[in-house]
């Protein structure tokens, strides 16, 4: 109590700077409300736990931290158990208790743990046991979550371990410090100062990853720079791979598919010729010799003008067989991207990846995974699952999410995107009779793969509060939990990160994940309802921009997706229009095939619709459109007074900042309903349903607006 | 004591996340020690401060907040004195206890303030008072100052105002967020979310601004984009205005002087066209309707590809009092840069500023100020005094300093500027007589000026501690508070700052301002001695390059201004050279161009002498040229002995990082110096004195090195 008060009267003399800005992510570890502490501080009265290698060292250093932020100081360390609550953290080699104890840890793998409630020389202890120290270091985490979000503690036998091998994040962060697609200020990498000042900022990275169990990073843009595996570049990255080592982190580098030519000084980047083979080769030798425990390469390959194999008529395969086969030696993955897009359009840009790729199934090398986005356009609010999952059935596919909001309001857009990966990850592919699961492709179960993973782009950055918001931090949060296991709950992983960023109290919890779960559903009826997708600002995709047509190519333009006419509107991909339907299993072809059947969320995406056509509620489709635009709005309008009530429960630095970006997110929904309003109607020609109100401006304010500087451009 | 102990107590529970990471600059009010405390807690018992304006209750909030950090509590508030020990502070119009104190604040000025004791109500008090709000800000700010570095408090009678009228900070911040020359990450105006979100940020920029007298803030780049004038961003700038308003600065703006053509669909921008000038006032008009106090623009035109009158066949003179015309109603004011250097190369760069400018004297309009480098080539390590100041009597010159170390070492070096803004301020022009100092030319007192102004480019980024180094902070204190006072002395300001910033322990101040006094020497020596100038990496300006020569002009090589040969090296601006000493009056262009007279530290700026000239050491040249480059990197390894003594006396994140960047520091103070002599002996032909080690790697090695992503690139 004492020492409880103490920090209420020092929190008084903090000033502004130590607010809570965000900085501390998920592992706050703010004082528990005394009902809770008593109780956990009578089971955790001791810590046993070794710090001979740096993994052991980050977990005691952690739990120590931890334990002094949640009980107002932490429990003195011991060798051995002398009183009931100890609490013994590690692994058979390296506790004897652990290893006395005898517990089956098979089922663990080198990455689970065991957190047991157990009797120990005479004491009620609990036991966090694992494998590796890895295994520990993640254990420790959870059970420091435990006390986080207030669980019980009385009686614990949890046993975890990831579904997928490879978790990692991609950073798209450019060696200039720019991050395409970030929002969240300039990339945390200051290549410039490396590899002589290691930030701390490095390490709360590692640790708020393997919080999570994170274990895999990729530095550099996919659209990549052959400099990053230049011997300056990789001396940089080896220094961040040794600050991320004892976090069970891997450093992975994009690599430039012309790298040979560029840096290599070879005529040739074909992956046929025998000097390119070899050049790869040495600078998989060179990289390891610098960074021993080096992931691998990941590759955005013949894709919006990356250079790529079919530069010299080679195929994917034999671009990633290319690099594989030098990684090969050394364990190393290649990560190959089935974002592609030729030059030359196809007739639905959505199908292009599963023609080019479901072909090569069974022709990539043992160490090479496909990784492929969450749907066939690019991550937009909604799309269908991809249609290569579950197609290709002997290549290993990691599951590419998108973390960064590029289609979902920047930065200041409450959009939890739980809902949305959960949402990928239960749809069912149908592929091998029902439950065929998209999360059952990703761990491997439905097709035996010996290689698991998923990547997602990552909304990283120099800011302060790393996310560019204070709920961005959610969406790293549920990547990460969800790739440890994509079957999770994402109201549970909400729940938890509420718990752990904001607060215990249910009169939080309630609202604010209430507020988060709706949050996703209420971005696509305010952007783009139906199954409506790619409507926003050229380049760099902020606003709505449902009437850019021309340019380049026409799948860059709003107009290809769409296709509203005086008639209709919509993509027709059936078997009268693209067919892309046809590229899913057949139970799921004749689902979204057919207008009857497909879901209403799908059903722009897949169907051409006349303007009065019948939606579920009864409205007509005009109508149903207009209803979600102002139903997405009426939604934020709703969080803003949730949230208000709130204030004086909430920090008052985040409350405000989270306040104020809820009225930017309102001003930009009222904007995306009014423009997309306002420019369809163009088509359509009807009145607006009674009590809808009409676009604040006229279309031509809408399209006159500019945004050249619009963050995180690629 | 309780609260000490609480506070000590408190400071184990911190996480990493709020060690001094530096964010709060200066203003730390970090608990005093105890036996200045108690002594401080009886001159501060209560507080008399009302807080009817913004600028009122800013000043109220920060004594509370920093008096709180200091002395472990805020005094109470009082509407009267009633105790021994208050402190009063406001006006004679906010306060009728200073209005009965009747004494006379003539004298201070619309800024200036008084801080002294006095008795009220029969108690005796401390008393800051102003003429005008902003002036008991800056009091409040001076008083917490003394607090802040352990000054006696005994018997105040403080009399400040500042010697110059606008003391502006210049932002080389685009609209994409980058920073040219910036190396303390991407801009601090988050240009996307304003004017909706107000970062805190911006507030503590305002205070950390104040707490030194700088009244004004370029916000874009002087390379500028005339997007930054159309209503989208000035309703952004506005914003910021909105912010800054309450402690006393005013935001200015880098005028493109083609926005007319750019954003205003003329067909030219020709200053004596009428339709130009119309456009003009109707902007400046735009600009005061959402800016009531909007200081004015500031102006690069016809120099480094920027648009200017000269396109037109005009002067600058017609140019800038275009501009001057349209803020002349409203009372803004144009700072007009001299630095410029046309398409056609002169004999010699550093003669233009002059030539262009001198003839052009009293042809300004009376709110135009001429905005003078310190030196004429390009904030170098060291420069000889402007040859402009002192030229233009009628012509109100500002100095304008840079505050970012373009070429002084990046974040990385610890160069203190204060020793080089004072070298440069107390350079005595001569113009009349001894004693006509560039501070007087500045201050307005030498040719009577109506207005006085210095311009500082700015060395603030979004790194959490704002200027890329702990150290860096410095300088943006130091040209604050010489901003304020041109005649201070830079050792003074060392000591404050140390004080403020990390402790008043006698065995921290005296070594660390030990330090920092000789580090600007120090850069001198190890870069460029002896006078050297322009010897960088193109483009970038990172590390050693005097070997650059070719590309699209002469005065971008470092050949250009070296110019040794196996006879000898320097610029020979004598009138057997360029003649630019003829520039300077008389007795200065004696000096300057005798060999036997011009200071050694100018020797080879102003002549070209042979490897064998006797220096004043008695070595012959080539020896000092590597005596010196030598003792720059010995002084470097004694700042990182000196700092690694510290250890233990500063906080440990802080001192972790300094140390780090003193590592860089050796290391690159060492490659300049290698580079250095491996290239200049390749003319000297001579070999290296005894006990002088050879550099460690041949010239080519350091010839081949790149840089292509150096921060802060233009």
């Amino acid at each position: 109590m004492a020492v409880a008060a103490c920090w209420l009267a020092g929190a008084l003399y903090l000033p502004t700077a130590q607010a809570e800005d965000g900085y501390e992510l998920w592992l706050r570890y703010r004082p528990s409300a005394t009902e809770r502490a008593n109780p956990y501080r009578a089971r955790v009265s001791q810590l046993v736990a070794t710090t001979r290698t740096p993994t052991q060292a980050a977990a005691r250093t952690e739990l120590l931290r931890g334990l002094d932020g949640l009980l107002g100081a932490a429990p003195p360390l011991s060798e051995t158990v002398t009183a009931d609550g100890a609490v013994i953290v590690g692994t058979p080699s390296s506790s004897p208790l652990i290893a006395g104890l005898g517990w089956d840890l098979r089922g663990a793998g080198p990455e689970g743990y065991l957190i047991r409630s157990a009797v120990v020389n005479g004491h009620s202890v609990t036991v966090v046991a694992a494998n590796e120290d890895i295994g520990a270091l993640y254990g420790a985490f959870h059970f420091l979550r435990l006390l986080q979000t207030g669980q019980p503690m009385g009686r614990l036998d949890l046993r975890e371990s990831p579904r997928t091998q490879l978790r990692v994040l991609n950073h798209w962060d450019n060696l200039d410090g720019h991050v395409e697609r970030g929002y969240a200020g300039a990339s945390i990498w200051d290549w410039h100062k490396l590899p002589d000042y290691l930030d701390p900022r490095y390490t709360d990275y590692a640790r708020a990853n393997a919080s999570l169990g994170i274990n895999g990073t990729v530095l550099n843009n996919v659209n990549s720079n052959a400099l990053s595996l230049t011997p300056m570049y990789l001396e940089k990255a080896a220094a961040l791979a040794g600050v991320f080592r004892p976090y069970g982190i891997r450093v992975f580098l994009s690599a430039r598919f012309s790298a040979p030519i560029e840096i290599g000084g070879l005529k040739t980047a074909d992956p046929l010729d025998p000097e390119v083979q070899r050049w790869w080769r040495a600078k998989a030798d060179e990289i390891y010799r610098v960074i021993p425990d080096f992931g691998g390469f990941l590759v955005k390959a013949n894709s919006e003008g990356q250079p790529g194999p079919q530069d010299y008529g080679r195929s994917h395969a034999d671009g990633a067989n290319l690099l594989a086969d030098a990684l090969a030696p050394h364990g190393g993955t290649v990560m190959w991207r089935a974002f592609v897009y030729s030059h030359e359009e196809p007739d639905d840009r959505a199908k292009q990846a599963y023609t080019e790729f479901v072909p090569l199934d069974g022709k990539f090398r043992d160490n090479v995974m496909v990784q492929v986005k969450n749907g066939a356009i690019d991550f937009q609010p909604r799309e269908p699952f991809h249609p290569l999952f579950g197609a290709m059935p002997k290549t290993p596919l990691m599951m590419e999410f998108q973390i960064t909001k590029e289609y979902l309001g920047f930065a200041t857009h409450l959009v939890y995107l739980g809902p949305l990966f959960e949402e990928v990850l239960a749809a069912d592919t149908r592929v091998r009779g029902k439950g065929s699961t998209v999360a059952k492709v990703i761990d491997g179960s439905l097709h035996g793969y010996a290689l698991t993973g998923m990547a997602g782009v990552a909304n990283i950055g120099a800011d302060r509060n790393w996310s560019g918001s204070h709920f961005d931090q959610a969406n790293w949060y549920a990547y990460g939990r969800l790739a440890w296991n994509p079957s999770q709950d994402s109201r549970d992983i909400a729940e938890e990160w509420v718990r752990m960023t904001f607060s215990n109290d249910a009169d939080v919890v309630a609202p604010v994940v209430g507020m988060m779960m709706g949050s996703r559903e209420a971005a696509v009826d305010y952007m783009t309802p139906l199954g409506l997708h790619h409507l926003m600002g050229r380049g760099h995709h902020y606003g709505p921009a449902p009437w850019i047509e021309g340019g380049p190519r026409a799948d860059w333009t709003s107009v290809y997706y769409h296709r509203a006419t005086r008639d209709g509107i919509g993509f027709d991909r059936t078997a009268s229009g693209s067919n892309a339907v046809a590229q899913y299993a057949p139970p799921v072809a004749r689902r979204f095939g057919d207008l009857t059947q497909v879901p209403e969320g799908f059903l722009l995406w897949f169907h051409h619709v006349p303007w009065d056509y019948r939606t579920k509620s009864g409205r007509p489709l005009w109508d149903e459109l207009v209803h979600r635009y102002t139903r997405g709005v009426d939604y934020v309008r709703q969080m803003r007074r949730t949230w208000h009530r709130l204030d004086g429960r909430i920090d008052p630095e985040c409350h405000a900042q989270v306040a104020a970006f809820l009225a930017i997110q309102e001003k930009e929904a009222q904007w995306w309903r009014d423009a997309s309003i306002a420019y369809f109607q163009t088509f359509s020609g009807r009145p607006l349903p009674e009590g809808y109100p009409p676009p604040a401006h006229p279309l031509e304010y809408y399209q006159s607006l500019e945004f050249p500087y619009a963050p995180g451009n690629g």
